[in-house]
């Protein structure tokens, strides 16, 4: 790399960069503790997804955020495989205390589970959130979920995304995200009955093709991808420092065009972020 | 006191314990940080307010809750003076963003505010949700906010709860929580169209008598106090202990009886919580 300051690195994966775990768990020997704010912020609106998009009861939303810093010994949710009990109840429902209590379980029996976190919920489909979280050198993977509110068992997340690189923690990382199913509700749009999937399907990525059915809310023939319907960026704190909204990231969200890479991770330096994007 | 342990102390306020500052702001000499599991249950059942009882879109639920660890130099509300703007979207629409942009300006211009805390929404009137705190000798008090949902602007919460007692932190401690109305929409009934009270109104607590209209939800001529509608108990932990749901506290939810104390403060020794209450 011989780009000048502030630089850009970006990372291309095909199609499922916000599910795959995107970090492995080698030796972090970074400091012991890092806190970081991270920002939640909703790209769902009537622009960039026009059909169906829910206006009334309830309006297009997004729920509490939900999250966890952990080890490889954990996992919240992964794509291809199946959704614990926590999972389904908090994608289909917005219901996190089955999740915690799994989350609980897990900090308690295998150690590995460092901390939990929330951030409020959303009531539009393209404001923002955000909170705290700390991660340790023995727990330096992030995951989350974030229902999308009216849907069947739809959520957003991240799953083991790992803040530590060797011997240092990342200053700051924004990640795009993409609808996922949860495998246990059958509907097909934002505001189908509930009609449960028996036997239970894995979580799986919905695109723009797949499922392929004219009756999909996300169904676009037209376009190659989806553009992002949320984003969400950690940036590392200094030690004392509050870790709430962050004034520079605060502003109206544009939408972003449809014919981008599916997903997009920007590790930036701070100054990207005042230069404009 | 000569009671035995465990001992149980009942502190009576007369109709505004969870509104008035709990504790004043006298010198900690505790250790420097404290981290406590914050438990909050919702006790909005039908039995228990059966008058307008919201059962669809949306049925009785609980927002996320905004909390926050500060000096005596902030205040996220109180009883009868004017609610902020943060205050009021969040009282109004779950909106937090404003909120916490306050919070956050209190903490970088004067250093009242030690930390941000939230944690996920309730699906029901009567569910449990929880998240962890830190508090700091000179933060030692806690305030929150949880909307009613639905409502035009009332919402539960604690002012300025000191959890620092002289020279140690509180083991445990249980507040029961009544509502407020945050005096910036006029609505009278859970599912009242938004009506901007103007001027807008202080923040008041909603009794069984008050506002004295038969139209009122909670106007029930009947009883002389309301039952709790919710219930926050916060647990110090130890270091490194996970903080969140505690077992033997997920439990039914039982309708507490109609003519109790408005306000009962209890303060228990660890072993009470097991002996059942």
């Amino acid at each position: 790399f011989y780009a000048p300051v502030p630089e850009v690195l970006y990372i291309y994966f095909k199609c499922y960069a916000s599910s795959l775990p995107l970090g492995d768990d080698s030796i972090c020997t970074a400091e012991e503790l890092a806190k970081y704010s991270i920002i939640f912020t909703g790209k769902w609106s009537q622009t960039a997804f026009p059909k169906q998009y829910p206006l009334y009861r309830p309006p297009a939303q997004w729920s509490s955020m939900l999250g966890v810093t952990h080890s490889s010994d954990y996992s919240m949710w992964k794509k291809n495989e199946y959704a614990s009990n926590g999972v389904r109840d908090f994608a289909e429902k917005g219901e996190a205390w089955v999740l915690m209590k799994e989350i609980e379980e897990a900090g308690e029996k295998i150690q590995s589970v460092h901390g939990i976190f929330s951030a409020p919920a959303i009531s539009s489909g393209t404001g923002q959130t955000s909170t705290e979280l700390q991660v340790h050198s023995r727990h330096p993977l992030v995951s989350f979920v974030v229902r999308i509110v009216p849907s069947p068992d739809w959520f957003v997340g991240i799953d083991s995304l790992n803040l530590c690189e060797g011997d240092h923690w990342m200053e700051e990382i924004s990640v795009d995200l993409y609808p996922y199913d949860a495998g246990t509700d059958s509907g097909f749009t934002f505001s189908s009955p509930n009609f449960a999937t028996i036997p239970q399907d894995t979580v799986t990525e919905i695109t723009c093709s797949s499922p392929s059915h004219p009756a999909n809310s996300f169904y676009y023939p037209k376009l190659k991808i989806l553009p992002p319907i949320a984003q969400v960026t950690m940036v590392k704190l200094k030690k004392n420092q509050l870790g709430f909204p962050i004034p520079h990231l605060n502003q109206p969200v544009s939408d972003w065009p449809c014919d981008i890479l599916n997903s997009v991770i920007s590790v930036h330096s701070k100054n990207m972020w005042n230069s404009g994007r």
